[in-house]
């Protein structure tokens, strides 16, 4: 065991900050990764202030953190995928079981023997729960260890590792492809990853806004058309012309409105988080056998596919790199939707702490 | 245009009445089918009662019916696969242009050119609106004609036409066989068709009920287990075990609770139309990439399939046998469930009106 510099919350109203944490010594099938960079994914927020405390209580002190790059500093005996000095990437899984028909059929992130990033049960017991990557290093089961393509910039390849999986793998899910007509609904650090990854997939992609000020944006990061879905006149020209819709909004909205837009047997696809059940029209459903569908990061290997894709056509999430002692105030700016698109964290910024 | 014999309702409140309407003399592409059963599906008495008012108001007179079976008496120059003397099925729809990209993929009930067997635009003129299966006889496009295998009681094939193919498209949807296991909400007309064609698909089927008072009949309809919706300890047991999850209730009830009993990537459709918008829990669907779907009848080519698949199980609806004058009672008796489970009119009876 060793410890190790890292930003922490302390309770749920706390500011987060410097603090030292445990970390087991890698055993022979660990790999410990130097963090160069993490992106602030707006779970570590929920986490973080215990706003999830019915489904998961936080145990404090709560490091959080899932979007982690990094350089491999040391590898278990058992380890042969990975070796010292590789560029690697962690995302919200540090451990299965490997061996359950769910890990077995890829969606990891379902198997009750997986160990998230944070705040789940350590089950080497360095700590109560697990630290996330607001640290100086980290220590993981080499299945958990993902390859970063070389050509990738490193801060904005960080939050591919969540949020580039939680859009990819329900585009992927619904054959995105060229021919297909794929909207996007919210454009932050979720749905500009949806835009991207679409985009690069073939499809004709659509971002709905609120308003006209995100079009310009929308369109360079490769959108083909932006709808003001508070225009009626502009929805109802949609009507029936989708294949999918990905909804990446949590605040309360409309989903009704949107089913109406899909095609025969579309889908529209839910991974933001919305705080009350929403209100779904039965008929909006069944006039034209479409879906509401949920989707959750994905697997190890789907993951590292999402990697290589993103290696292939050249995208990282577009971030706002900032120093660790700005995270208190990054927290209250990602709450007010003020970053394009998500914030990276210099993990350099920690080791004068 | 000749004047055949009917029942129809001749406002909202008004009791369903003897009465004649016209009907073309075939074309060269029509089938004239006298009618010898009718079932009655809980859509009749909406559209009957105007209580869809704002989707699709009624035009009175108003002749409800689309589970049709009946005899060829009449062909048109032109029709092939019919010849006079055929036992033929119509269902929900008598009409359709059968060359738009929708129809080509074989979903006609979505095609915006197709004619529906009630309370449709009637594009031959002969009424404002097409008058459906409570008659003696009627004339449909041979593309909307079905054949009935010659093994199965006509009484009891008559629901097939709607609450058969209702059930039958989305447990193939879903890949419905061997190895799945499948769970009916709801034991009425629909569901009751779900558990036999779930049934004879080979899957393992668990029907939904709140009291014990139905498992004798459900396990005698092929089911394998009865699960009583209101013991907590029952359902939390079943809990991430089902594939499919077939709703067919329309009364106000807990979905979330089902979405729980899937597992990963499973799928619940409804087929019942809750008349208020249903509260959803957007991580009942994330937590195990889960869906909510709709569906709504099938198409022509997937109607027929489910004919020939009933045929070769000899699958019927389970009905009671009544006469056209007691058409009043029975829709009575279906408000309060009080029916095992279609109601079948014997359209002979019409004949002495």
């Amino acid at each position: 065991m060793y410890q190790t510099k890292a930003y922490a919350a302390s309770s749920p109203a706390s500011q987060l900050a410097s603090t030292t944490i445990p970390r087991r010594d890698p055993t022979d099938l660990d790999v410990q990764i130097e963090i160069l960079f993490c992106g602030i994914c707006h779970s570590d927020i929920h986490q973080a202030r215990d706003e999830w405390h019915d489904m998961m209580p936080t145990v404090y002190p709560c490091v959080p953190g899932h979007e982690i790059v990094g350089r491999v500093t040391r590898i278990g005996s058992a380890v042969s995928k990975f070796a010292v000095g590789d560029i690697v990437g962690v995302g919200c899984m540090v451990g299965a079981d490997h061996d359950c028909p769910t890990c077995r059929e890829g969606f990891e992130q379902f198997s009750p023997g997986t160990t998230f990033t944070y705040n789940s049960p350590d089950k080497h017991g360095t700590a109560p729960v697990t630290y996330g990557g607001y640290s100086d290093s980290i220590v993981v089961e080499e299945g958990a260890v993902l390859r970063v393509p070389a050509n990738l910039d490193l801060a904005g390849a960080a939050p591919l590792l969540c949020a580039g999986i939680t859009t990819y793998s329900p585009l992927k899910r619904n054959a995105v492809g060229p021919g297909k007509k794929v909207g996007v609904v919210g454009l932050g650090g979720l749905g500009h990853m949806g835009v991207k990854l679409a985009h690069a997939m073939g499809a004709h992609v659509v971002v709905f806004s609120r308003s006209m000020s995100k079009q310009e944006d929308a369109l360079r990061l490769g959108a083909d058309e932006v709808v003001i879905s508070t225009d009626a006149n502009q929805m109802s020209k949609q009507a029936g012309t989708f294949d999918m819709i990905l909804d990446t909004v949590s605040a309360e909205h409309d989903v009704n409105a949107y089913l109406n837009l899909l095609r025969r047997g579309g889908d529209m696809t839910l991974v933001g988080v919305p705080s009350k059940p929403i209100p779904v029209s039965s008929l909006a459903l069944i006039f034209g056998n479409k879906s509401l569908s949920g989707s959750m990061i994905g697997g190890f290997a789907e993951t590292q596919e999402m990697l290589d894709f993103c290696g292939e056509h050249g995208i990282t999430s577009d971030v706002e790199v900032i120093g660790i002692r700005q995270i208190n105030e990054a927290y209250e700016r990602i709450l007010k939707s003020d970053v394009k698109y998500r914030f990276s964290i210099d993990m350099a910024s920690l080791k004068s702490e």
